[in-house]
């Protein structure tokens, strides 16, 4: 880390805050009072810097609520400015802003990492793999967050869970696809792990920036598009640009987001904010998931009446695929052991979540949608 | 509320405390500082009563985690203290100690006060109806929270999602149902919305406490019994007591805890610390989740590598159950139109919810069930 100016003038700062500090604590002792307040009197400014444009649905509106409630939870001690893509550093630089400490915090998602850790997406979400609530099981206690201290610590940088935008769809398709042999050659706008099992079942996927992907789908240059769920695919207006929509999204059935934190400037803080930021991370990855499911749920009952065609993808289709994901996902672990840890901590998770599923969700909706 | 010695003690911190803050302001003043933390800087000493024993696995470390996550967030200015059932009040009068003010905060579960307000369980969970996900969504989203403040704000009495057991099973049975008509006449542990169904079915429901379960059905004075999931039913060693395990729990596909506050202690707390109660209820509605899938998953693949023999309730029998749950419901909403614009408002929720599990959730776990 650089000693920017903003480090030397927080050291000052503290220079001022521990005068202040004792000047309370001669206060607290004269009223005969514990004076557990008085370490953390140092007002911080931390700059937290999104892969989101500012105040975007779902992403933006999470890493705002998360700024907010550290500065209000701190009573102003610990004050977070968000700044969106490209107003501090673009997008994709979020990482290493974070791990440098150009911004001390970043709200963004781990599959944009894959360039730097093949395995990173992972911890966003990977074809076939865990559903919100299994995914949280596992950081939280099935030692996923500690490998993904693991990856993350190899920068300098503290990830945490902190926004979830829930399960995708399929996408939206100009013609029905009744066979995996309809796959072949369908230009389709699917980055990450699900393009690269469509290419290998034949299909020509690409990546376009959302804002081009209307435009692109409606126009007939290409033939087929996925996103993220229906509250935010009809946002882009998507529902406009092709008449089928596929389910499910087998390549992406959660959305994790991340908080990044500069390991320094977190160390640095008092107990009661680094406590603070945790939490605030964590209320902000109940509230995102709460937030997807509604807005899905509800947007995806707008599209049914207003007669939106959902079709389920034809089961050679779901079978070809799966079983290129897990040969996908052995090639990213590859290379590396804490990639294999990985992989194979998340896969035992997965396995486990997959028999108390059955029983549980899913017989509960067969019983659901049977009546 | 009564002028309770704590009472008075508080208002004389207060005044003690207004005089260290000004001091402090004079400090900080002097540094050439901003002063926000100065209208904190009162500490203050909180009781959470519970209706758990002390440290019971799943409820009662959430409860701890909850009271640890204030005191340490807010530096101890908010401590919290923790008393397990009947150390303070019995389990069952945790609503009534925290409406009177004798605590500041309960950690219960809402379908213990359906004596009062006969349509709180569904607050909780409620047969065939909201999974954990889709009941975060509408309590955040759907006009859930505003619906169940106005509930318990006729008591004073501001409640907060704060952890969830998560998905149930159907419970633990001696002999095989394999049909509507092998529920007639058996003797099963299962009390609330569940049992009155069973009842309708011809079962004789009844309740036990849950360290009366494992006897009573080792020894067969009762036929069956249900209680929580495969984590909480083994430690109750309730796989040593009956042969076969069924699913799904219809009855109790969810199972939020609540975080109740008396309204008057949360109205005196400053800004911030207001906020980080709000937060770390939050918080602990993700953890607890997270806490339960986990445990859950686990324990159901041990017993099933240990030769529990699973079974699917018989089709007939869920479709009589879902009639008779509709019919339930609609008896508990009778006679108050609060009661009643909540049971519309929950049953909006959840058929925005199945339709959107229909295309997510259920598909992926058949797809992945399918291979």
């Amino acid at each position: 880390m650089t000693a920017s100016p903003s480090h030397l003038s927080r050291r000052r700062l503290l220079g001022a805050g521990a005068a202040a500090g004792a000047a309370l604590g001669a206060a607290l002792g004269a009223a005969g009072l514990a004076a557990p307040a008085v370490r953390a009197q140092v007002p911080r400014a931390w700059k937290l810097v999104t892969s989101w444009p500012a105040g975007a649905p779902g992403p933006g509106t999470t890493a705002a609520r998360l700024a907010e409630r550290i500065t209000r939870g701190s009573g102003g001690r610990l004050t977070v400015e968000v700044f969106g893509a490209g107003e501090l550093v673009p997008a994709f630089e979020v990482f290493d802003a974070v791990a440098s400490g150009t911004a001390e915090l970043g709200h963004t998602a781990s599959l944009f990492w894959a360039g730097k850790m093949a395995i990173a997406p992972v911890f966003t979400a990977a074809p076939f793999g865990l559903m919100p609530e299994a995914h949280n099981a596992w950081i939280y206690y099935g030692g996923g967050q500690e490998l993904w201290d693991e990856l993350y610590g190899r920068f300098g940088v503290k990830p945490y869970l902190a926004g979830n935008s829930g399960f995708q769809m399929g996408g939206w398709y100009r013609r029905r696809i009744d066979g995996l042999e309809d796959v072949k050659g369908l230009k389709i706008r699917m980055p990450g792990l699900g393009g690269e099992i469509l290419r290998r079942l034949g299909a020509a996927p690409l990546s376009l920036p959302p804002g081009e992907i209307f435009t692109a789908l409606q126009t007939g240059v290409i033939d087929a598009a996925e996103f993220l769920g229906p509250w935010s695919d009809v946002a882009l207006g998507l529902d406009r640009a092709a008449p089928y929509y596929y389910w499910p999204g087998f390549h992406e059935p959660n959305g994790s987001a991340e908080a990044l934190v500069n390991r320094a400037a977190l160390e640095a803080l008092p107990d009661d904010l680094r406590s603070l930021v945790e939490i605030a991370c964590e209320a902000e990855n109940n509230r995102g998931l709460a937030e997807a499911e509604w807005f899905n749920a509800q947007a995806l009952q707008r599209l049914e009446a207003g007669g939106t065609e959902l079709l389920q993808f034809p089961a050679d289709l779901l079978q070809a695929a799966r079983r290129e994901s897990e040969d996908v996902l052995d090639r990213v672990a590859d290379g590396d052991p804490l990639f294999g840890r990985i992989l194979e901590s998340w896969r035992a998770a997965r396995e486990a979540s997959i028999a108390w599923g059955r029983v549980s969700r899913h017989a509960l909706l067969g019983a659901q949608l049977a009546s």
